[in-house]
């Protein structure tokens, strides 16, 4: 399959992180030229120096389930599948905006990210193909 | 229209069904193929044992006020719209993965949901398309 | 760069809207045609009478680090931002079937609001072009 799929990452709960690696890893398998730009909280998730990434408020109660349920099915985490849809050519960059925000330099974050880019560029690489907003 | 419309469903808050509802509707409406991918928590909504859908906590405050102008509006409910798409010729799946997490099987799923499959399918329906994540 | 640019704006917490603001601006500096289609609890944002907009739950201790951040790296407001790519162009929408529910009528939204409009009509500027659901 030919065309981009890009991810703009913004959420930072949990449970969002799933997706992000799901579907950056299939579309990769794909052939598809991904690429993720990382923003808002979902920065969090993306540091060197591990943070407690929330899970949402109102299904903290089935967080228990849903990571047993990963576990029996053999699931990779999120960031292992990150890692697979990279080394099939996805890349992943953060908001320059935003990390300069909240205080994060290149060094600051995990070497899953590639560079740290503007909007616009993030933009100008996702043109004519397929965005979501996670 | 011609085009394709694809909605990837994961927020399971009551709210976000209701841009479901409406959006595969509409697009069904206008000729487009409509697609709707049914994971993460909003898998929940979709069994046929009716579960407690959590209002999102910061407007849970909001929600009287919500469901009392739907109905003195006369909006349908997400679940009937889905269906008038579904009249229209949309379909819904529900993710692979994300039912083998939960422990859910195609006969846990209400019957509005038309098949298991997996995000690498999904992506190939909705080559070429448009795709919102909700 | 040539395209349309379409953005869902539902997600109501006060985070939300900076990706609204800048994707919108950067869209539209790069001359892509952008539409912003205001709807759910985001339309809380867009009402004349100034509204208590909440922080997400799970976020909350971030609030002040973030604000301040902003402040300190002279970000524009999202208000600020959705006002310069309007100068460029874009449009921004509410939706006929959301303000009915929440009681609103155009003279109750912010003048940043050009129309109020249902989500067929938004579909149908958005064809062909790309969409993210914030």
């Amino acid at each position: 399959m030919t065309g981009k799929f890009s991810i703009i990452m913004y959420s930072g709960t949990a449970d969002k992180f799933i997706p992000l690696g799901v579907l950056a890893q299939a579309a990769a398998a794909m052939e598809m030229k991904v690429e993720v730009f990382v923003t808002g909280f979902a920065l969090l998730g993306f540091t060197k120096q591990k943070q407690d990434i929330p899970f949402p408020e109102e299904f903290k109660g089935m967080a228990p389930k849903v990571m047993e349920g990963m576990k029996k099915n053999k699931v990779p985490s999120w960031y292992e599948m990150l890692k697979q849809a990279k080394e099939m050519g996805a890349h992943v960059y953060a908001c320059s905006m935003m990390a300069g925000v909240m205080g994060l330099t290149k060094n600051d974050l995990d070497p899953v990210v590639d560079d740290i880019v503007g909007a616009a560029t993030f933009l100008q690489h996702a043109e004519g193909g397929q965005v979501i907003f996670i």
